[in-house]
């Protein structure tokens, strides 16, 4: 059986297959860059970062689009409120583009250290205005949309499937409290494509209505239509953005192309902090820059990126993740088994001699890769995935007790670790630092006070031969004594 | 006497003086982003790096905008062939947006790897088509253009500046070789700011002239108004880009704002590699990569990326450099002497007792201070500012005999590396990796090889006591001993 995937547009597991066979064309949702990246955005980039390199060890070619959204994602979610970056731009007293900048360089750092693979192509919603305006003209055209005072809304009561992927039918929504009514609008749940901007606005564009800007919206349908084709294989995103955001991507898309947008949606669940949905006003906001310092009031230590991305992975990306400080200490212990394991393997390579992988071993590797490959291909059951990566730990540990291991059954034991630890989970790195740890270099330095206080010793018991050997001993390591009144210093000479 | 800077507009020195008191807008043509990024890119961008330092050193508030060519730069320079971009998409067999994501990234992780600050705002050819065909249609209206089947021209007749930058005339340009003969045009010196698309251009976007893509010298027209007004402070490049592109610029943004375009116009040279121009045919082209690495036939080992960084300081921004194994050698050792002085004076400082600064320190650094400025300011002199950089060298080394040498003398000392070194020159880091060296791991083992020796011995002269006050320094120190038939081995327990 291959890989199954929960598809929310039709509410079951569905066997991925791609339009066109080898290919996949996915597009992620990517963030709204006016702020660091915090512990939700790791939770839905991780989980799809995942995806993309399961796609690409089960041989895919995969093209992965993550958008940048750099204008005209509105404070408020109801298409109302100032632009984000536009706030924050005021607040900083910056440039927008100078906000989108500073922000995307962080959020990518951060994902690099989350190890997460970059996405092969990261437009920006300002780098296709042109393409935004097109799509608003061709929705014109085809009567999905109206234009009043310079603003362009989709016209919702044409596009019959609307409220396919949320489920949610037009009355529900005009009940919700997060549509905007507006004066403008025939029909409360008409989205903005296009908003006319007031002088004050610094990111505004000319278009044929007028001086504006796209509406949020608007980029995800241009952007995986230019990259990716009219149909895309896999759409991903947080549940959060299914409606309003996703549903209006689907109408503007499949209105304008008369194609199926999506063939597999994949929404990633939330994340709350000590059992509470995170928030400014609750003091548990924590961005990634905090957890890897370990300085928020929640965090009693630092930890590694790597043990972030393994909480996450501990649950199921359709799970809601709690993290705490717990949590992580706990993702942080697994991944430091881990680390050790693949280290010592590693280590004992060097002197491991030749001979054939070990028959037993062989056949304990193969059951843990089909193992490792049902989970994953089970909807991304990426925790029995990574308790693949403890059973490999067993196999190693057991392994290393044997002396006389080959370099063939380590180097087994090894690329397993590579391939599913490494390639497809990304807790696994190819290369460790080679400095040592400034802990063991305290232990160092604590044997040659030891061996200068012998050598202090034997030179007061006149034992001249064994302070002369003592003092042998660390010059041919180039440790150099220096004797001085009130004692003898030494140093790396 | 404040900062002077040879303005190739005037071809003197003049005093610097921006539009607006306090506040720098300044530009610098960046990359085509096809390939990694060279030894001329380092000298470029590293000279206008240390701008931008020195700038916010004399505590000016710099814009520092440096863009991204991502479209429209043809494979000859003469407008002609195809888009660099595109050929290597073809190439690569991947969209051109994935070519630009690339090496985009690739670009930023070697100008990290070099110390370089990042722009404020690094914007994108492909992210400004809007604003190009808005600056092409206000050209076509005031006359300084003109369309031809769907490709629009600037008309040089009608710019009588044409040439003020470069000090080329009409018919110099027309004699020379580069300048394309094109039928279209009403002068062989008209060049193109809309070029028509071929159905086959992947990179194309609807215009009032049809389907095509900007002219290469558009966007900086463009991008440098969009984001730091119609006249800038400074605009940066390389020499080989004052004509035809920042001619080219001149004439599109002057025309169209009727206001001077550049205040001060700043061209770094060129760079040679054993004495002759850099070209793949000659095999002396050298990426960073590859000179950070030492993975180049020219090159005997591989360099820090610092080196590169102080090798291009030590000559004169407007000086050809010639890049030499040898060079590179020296610029390393020299940057060793500086890092090392900085990492002793920092090391004492954790044991430096309280106390004053000592005058005659005080008065050397004040001297070194001024003699630094001078040298800034005399049109980035960094070869001198950086010889000031060995003076400090000096200083602490002398400071650094005197074992009384107080907390506040070394931090003075500190601080000035810091200053000059660091936030101006970029060749001193605010801090250093903590690990020792694998060579000094190397000697500790060494030395407890000799002590595990030393026990030995006296257990085969029966003298226990002496073997057991080793065994008991070391396991004090957590080195454990394993007594083997074949010998004895220890390791970190």
């Amino acid at each position: 059986m291959g890989l199954q995937l929960f598809n929310s547009l039709t509410r079951s597991k569905e066997e991925f297959k791609p339009l066109e066979e080898g290919r996949v064309g996915m597009y992620v949702c990517g963030p709204t860059v006016y702020g660091h990246a915090h512990l939700g955005h790791a939770k839905s980039y991780v989980s799809f970062d995942v995806l993309v390199r399961y796609l690409r060890y089960l041989g895919y070619n995969v093209t992965y689009v993550q958008n940048i959204t750099d204008v005209g994602h509105l404070t408020d979610d109801a298409d109302e409120g100032e632009d984000k970056i536009g706030k924050q731009a005021q607040r900083e007293k910056k440039h927008p583009m100078a906000i989108a900048e500073f922000y995307a360089r962080s959020y990518f750092a951060d994902m690099d250290m989350l190890n997460c693979v970059r996405p092969d192509i990261s437009p920006r919603a300002t780098g296709h205005i042109t393409e935004q305006i097109e799509l608003v003209r061709t929705l014109l055209e085809k009567g999905y949309a109206y234009e009043v005072g310079g603003s362009v809304y989709f016209d919702v009561s044409k596009f019959k499937d609307y409220g396919k992927l949320s489920g949610r039918n037009v009355e529900e929504m005009i009940a919700g409290s997060r549509v905007e009514v507006s004066p403008d609008k025939k029909n409360p749940v008409d989205f903005a494509i296009w908003k006319k901007a007031e002088p004050s606005h610094i990111m505004q564009w000319p278009s044929p209505w007028g001086m504006g800007y796209p509406g949020w919206h608007l980029e995800c349908s241009v952007m995986s239509m230019k990259y990716l084709g009219k149909t895309i294989d896999i759409h991903g995103g947080g549940l959060e953005n299914q409606f309003p955001h996703h549903e209006c991507e689907i109408a503007q898309s499949e209105a304008a192309n008369e194609a199926q947008f999506v063939r597999y949606w994949l929404h990633n669940n939330m994340v709350t902090v000590d059992g509470q949905k995170m928030g400014k006003s609750l003091n548990n906001f924590i961005t990634l820059k905090q957890a890897f310092a370990g300085e928020h009031e929640r965090l009693k230590q630092s930890y590694e990126p790597l043990a972030v991305r393994q909480l996450i992975l501990n649950s199921h990306y359709r799970s809601p993740l709690d993290f705490s400080d717990a949590a992580l200490f706990a993702a942080q212990s697994g991944l430091n088994k881990i680390t050790e394991a693949v280290k010592a393997i590693r280590k004992r390579l060097a002197t491991a001699p030749e001979g054939p992988v070990d028959s037993e071993t062989a056949e304990q590797l193969k059951q843990l890769t089909e193992k490792f490959e049902a989970a994953m291909n089970d909807d991304l059951n990426t925790s029995v995935a990574l308790s693949v990566v403890f059973d490999l730990v067993r196999v190693a540990n057991s392994v290393l007790q044997n002396g006389k291991a080959s370099a063939d059954t380590l180097n087994a034991i090894n690329e397993r670790f590579g391939r599913l630890g490494g390639d497809v989970l990304g807790v696994v790195k190819d290369e460790y630092a080679q400095s040592i740890e400034t802990d063991e270099v305290k232990r160092y330095e604590l044997a040659i006070d030891g061996l200068v206080e012998l050598r202090n010793k034997a030179r007061g018991e006149k034992n001249f031969s064994l302070a002369d050997q003592v003092r042998d001993i660390l010059g041919s390591a180039g440790i150099v004594l220096e004797d001085r009144p009130d004692g003898t210093t030494w140093k790396l000479g």
